[in-house]
């Protein structure tokens, strides 16, 4: 039986700077912590969203710990460990499994594209170095390659590559996916505007920076899904779609940040050279808000 | 009120050619008599499937004449009558109302790309001749032009303009236009392997070739909709994406004959430069046939 | 020893039309006297500049005669006879023949997707039924379909196939088929933009409509290559550059009527829903011509 | 009058590591070596060819230090400083400087895509803590940012960002650059397949790897274009086509590396996950190699 611990709404915490542009662990665990009651089903750390490639060894083994310290096994863990070498991304996977991460998700970052054989030979190194299972994460977009699924059904032979993140942004892609790779296998959608369209295709989860903004919205989109209701899945994801929309076009990491500030919360700051979003921008997603919470 | 004639599966009937690759107007009546019977709830002559850009004046009058008399208001019909100059699509237009049609459909075929205000007058003119309504078609893929949301609200205000079919492939431009242009719009789905992702976005209806070779299955997933009942909606959808996939693929005339052939009915000619599936696609086709109807 | 009949600079005429939107044949021929005049090296009417797709059947006849006529072989003739069907382009290819063309040119449009094999019975098809040769053109933008390398490897293999018309727009890609295909195959560039980098590249001729706003830069720039003179070529291209831009992002056919009328000549109509240039657009092409003519 | 202190053939050298993958500093700085006695124009450390950012920091400041060292300013040295952080790349760019570093290189690597304020924050930033010329580098493929000409136009306002290197393999966008930025401005190209068309369009440098296997038809089609000899800058480049394009697709220090084994010369080894060429790409790599050199 595959160790499949994720289900729901998986939510992506920011990482939140100080004013000297240091990692704020602090801040970082107060926004956990906000996630965790909110309700959501997992958490993970070290995402996009947390802007973990923009972040030393140091500072990602900090944060790693701060999330599990912080969850205390309320919800599971998955904590993002990709590197651009196979020797850094094994030495990331095995401190998160050491520090108590219940899975790692891994996308094949890719300056130089890399060959299908090369892309297995990197998640078989890790895999045999640690024993929680691996999330393998398609996302052309970020990482530059674009996993065929006949790929992807190469790595699910790897023994702990139990779970599949899709992040093309194309439905008929879960949908290809899920016809060639069976219904058993455990997929995830990472595409916020797809969230509809991908747990009716059959998805597991929905990775998603949105709970820092709207997490009842997104548990009730996925309660509708579990009792079956057509109806109201498609009225409470409309509901949420100008925002989820707005989010993935400005950036996440500026998005949430914003976000929070608007709803009276504490966001930290960015890194450079990511700015906080412009005044106009600001304002819109001040009218989002108070429009989708209304 | 706006007149929105159509909802649920419409049906693409194929255009037969003889030996000489003249059109087979007995055989086409056959085939939209098929249609018929077996439950869909429009019917399409002279789409994309039908050929309509292969064929001659003389030649889509008498299809246009052939599907209503076939038809006899047992279904709604809607007849394509797109055409490069905005003359001709008057004339079709025109012809079309005159022999019955319920409502015509019109791509903004562009071998030139066509200004934002050259499609809006080319939809008003015919507009203005005729008093049936006018179903608006986006295919960037075969019109070379992407008529954006902001586009589709100015057709949207002309009067007999009370219906959008979309066939981008891209379900988050479905969840935008209907976000943009009011949930009351009628929207249409063109793209096969969107099937279920559209509906559950609220489309009011699939026009597709499909009915050709699986009506039941194509009604059932509408059923199912309809009824709110998700599971067997994707259950119903995923019995029939492998055909879905394919006939897209390999040209719907091309996928349509041979399907046909193979299920022991009639399919006709082809004209040149089209030609039959090849014997290895004929063999998959077959395949995929035995499997969905099993 | 293949038939290649053009070199150089090849004109192509606008189709001008009367306040009806009918051809005025009169103008048409007024505009292809004055680009002969002007000392360019073949005229080739029926190009989508000359809005090909636009006419009837009548009317593609009037305008081959036409051009023959007032030709009278001081520059040899290249007739487009493009059309969707295999039985529509022989016979449009037999008329220019007979009308005395010297050579026709076929762009594979396809509404539907050809595959391979379709393409070279289409042309195969055509090269049985005439003498003259034929110059394959491959624009993915306008036909839907990109002729690879091997397929226009196949189509040469047609004795009468004996010129290759490249405007994807990319250079690398005349590298390659020049790679590919053998320097001594006849290769003509139908990019405007391109039209230095592929000349360098080894281009035979330039298909473009440039010469009825400015022959004499485009036949300037010819000779510039033709003399080996790197330095000379590059100036005057440049000197033409922005206006090449121009006209091609604008659409050729509303771009050079406006060109026309700004130089003083009559231009004629277009048919709709092709509408006039903008008077914006209009007033930024009366300063590219003042700039480029100064 | 601008800092600008490249011209030419500006090669890239590997970094080898050995078999422990470590960086290999003796191998480094021997074909540093052998570049420059090859007579090439410019020496730049750290590219992509030199997986800069496979490296750690302290792999980088060698890398450095050895090119300056090796290099004593026979020919002008341009290091790699882009990092996906402000932080790192102020650290670098005046690592480098304080090295002897006549120039430094600036990617804007986008995890998350900047916006262009942010672009210019970041490049403002460096350009205020160094004092050496900055060459700016466009790149979408890599970067996933494609910087507008108007974004480069402010850039340029920054005084020591004098250099503009272009590897979209698009050379309308070049001449485009060209026309919107001024002939003075210096452009180099980064796209090797492009290397005759970008110089015919007046590029004042090619910033490639080739060199490390064909370094003397690279200078030749140099002194080619110099001399304004257009017919052997065709031909000395067409000569070396087929090895261009095969080092750009299988990834510059794969078949870089390969190529030098090939040559009878030791390459190193890579740092996974890249792994060496197939044989069945080596056995191409040969004959390529073979027939490019006779």
């Amino acid at each position: 039986m595959k160790n499949v611990p994720f289900k729901g709404i998986i939510a992506y915490p920011i990482t939140p700077f100080d004013q000297n542009e240091k990692v704020d662990i602090t801040l970082f665990k107060k926004l956990v912590e906000r996630l965790i009651v909110s309700g959501i089903h997992g958490i993970a750390p070290l995402g996009s969203t947390g802007v973990m490639p923009y972040l030393s060894d140091e500072e990602k083994e900090a944060i790693t710990e701060a999330s599990i310290q912080q969850t205390k096994g309320r919800v599971p863990t998955l904590v993002g460990v990709s590197n651009l070498t196979t020797e850094k991304t094994v030495h990331h996977a095995r401190f998160a499994e050491k520090a108590g991460a219940d899975a790692v998700m891994i996308i094949p970052m890719s300056y130089w594209k890399l060959t299908d054989d090369e892309i297995v030979a990197h998640y078989d190194a890790v895999a045999r170095k640690i024993s929680i299972p691996i999330m393998a994460y398609n996302n052309p977009a970020t990482s530059g390659v674009d996993m065929s699924p006949a790929l992807l059904k190469r790595l699910l032979e790897i023994s702990n590559v139990t779970m599949i993140k899709e992040s093309t942004g194309d439905i008929q892609r879960m949908h290809y996916l899920r016809k060639e790779l069976g219904e058993e296998t455990a997929f995830y959608n990472g595409s916020n505007p797809l969230a509809l369209a991908a747990f009716t295709a059959g998805a597991r989860g929905w990775c998603t920076a949105a709970p820092n903004l709207i997490p009842e919205l997104t548990i009730e989109l996925y309660h509708a899904i579990e009792e079956g209701n057509l109806e109201k899945a498609k009225d409470v994801f409309y509901q949420q779609f100008d925002l989820l929309k707005f989010i993935v076009s400005k950036g996440l990491p500026r998005a949430v940040k914003a976000g929070l500030n608007i709803l009276g919360e504490e966001g930290g700051n960015l890194r450079s050279p990511l700015q906080p979003l412009t005044e106009k921008d600001t304002e819109e997603l001040k009218n989002i808000i108070k429009t989708v919470l209304n």
